[in-house]
């Protein structure tokens, strides 16, 4: 008993060094925006990539990993140059280039005489889709006008419907969410997220009256819903796999899949519906 | 004998009244051009989707099928409604609707409790991309300027492409091309596909100078070994979910699947590249 405290205590140690040091590098370049926000986001996406296709057991040094690594590193190399370079000397769009992408992966399936399937190369494509919506459309928002208030609003409404679920649950939670997915989360749990965000979205826009009252409930909801979803998608994900966790790149944390599911779900919702 | 004989010319017979048919009515609807021939690439789109999910033994009665199928039908749709409609008006782009499409997908996984998994979220989506992408760009085509001509020079080229592949083949073919995907195809026979192609590609243009020399030669080769591919990538497909054929809407010919393999690949890639 005595070991495992202490070693939940090294674990608790580990976890909050990672994450005071990897918070601080996020903030800063949140803060920083541009060019050095792109390159993160972009890095961040292929290393979700490299999670993704290490819990399906697959090599990094293959000729999938790297094709959808190229694939996935594109529209963020475009988002850089187009703030140099008319769109039209560009040879292709990001969806050309992906589906180019898509038809490699293919062909793969005949080169490889199916030991590589039609759906190994559905599992990278999709896996790159999901990481290259979620990733851009969060640079996309930073870049936009008033990027740095809005990111903040997103980022802060995740983050209270996190802590509002968590502390609600514990409180007062007693209906399961859905146990075979996720056994730790409560109904009660969930509303209690959705309604610390709105109240942190009804304070921050008095603060800072970036958006209309009425926007910022919408925006509440549909972010603490969906980033919940995201969070489900992601367990769904992992159990299937038998995985605890997507990776180990932040130790105590998990991996990036872990730490940025909600955030991935929410800015792919807010790009699909332009609500930023 | 005389019994299998009987049926082979059973066989031929329908092959070929169904051929003439089915023949007929996309060549009329090739002439029309416009919304007519934007919905009939829509419904084959929507046929080659119920043929992936039934190869897979999934329901067409069921929440995926329904749900890529609005994915699928979309992008048609939008296509029909731009000529009237001006593109702001619109609530979405197809990428959009699309990335919608796949995040519904992935939440079923959710609510399924894994019974419908990530990789089965992931063939439905990549289903859907391949569909959308290989018939909406050959509607494009079609209705570009020259459209008729166009068309008509790609899908020359593709059969060409086929009926010099099996000549070539039957006369000379020897060395196998990829006997575990395709047994029957030879490197002879692929190659007398490429050099049909180019003739008639050249023969073409000499009387419908729709496009320089030099790049009708480019196109000949692109839409020549893209259309092998293309079959051979649907051929390694169904040897994965063992059928022979991807459907039977077209008796004597097999599916959808089967008889647009090579059209999609090749209208793909003109796509991707901005070929034509």
């Amino acid at each position: 008993m005595r070991g495992l405290a202490g070693l939940a205590g090294c674990d608790m140690k580990t976890r909050i060094i990672t994450g005071l040091w990897a918070g601080a590098i996020f903030v800063t370049l949140i803060a920083l925006g541009g060019s050095p926000f792109v390159i993160l986001m972009g890095v961040l996406a292929l290393i979700g990539l490299s999670e993704f296709t290490l819990m399906r057991n697959h090599k990094l040094m293959a000729f999938p990993f790297l094709v959808t690594s190229l694939l996935v590193a594109f529209p963020f190399i475009l988002m850089l140059l187009e703030r140099r370079l008319v769109l039209e000397e560009l040879p292709m769009s990001t969806t050309q280039w992906m589906v180019l992408g898509l038809m490699l992966l293919l062909f793969w399936t005949v080169v490889t005489k199916n030991r590589f399937t039609y759906e190994d190369a559905s599992f990278y494509f999709v896996s790159a889709v999901y990481l290259v919506i979620g990733f851009s459309s969060f640079a996309l928002v930073r870049l936009s006008e008033d990027g740095l208030v809005k990111v903040l609003l997103v980022l802060f409404m995740i983050w209270a419907t996190d802590s509002g679920a968590y502390f609600t649950g514990k409180a007062i939670g007693k209906t399961k969410l859905w146990p075979s997915i996720s056994p730790n989360k409560t109904i009660e749990g969930a509303i209690g997220g959705i309604v610390s965000a709105i109240v942190l979205g009804i304070v921050y826009v008095l603060i800072e009256p970036v958006l209309p009252i009425l926007e910022v409930l919408v925006l509440a909801v549909v972010v603490s819903v969906v980033g919940q979803l995201g969070d489900l998608v992601q367990s769904a994900y992992k159990r299937q796999y038998n995985v605890k966790d997507s990776g180990h790149l932040l130790p105590g944390h998990g991996g990036i899949l872990d730490r940025f599911d909600s955030m991935i779900a929410v800015f792919t919702v807010i790009w699909v519906f332009n609500l930023l």
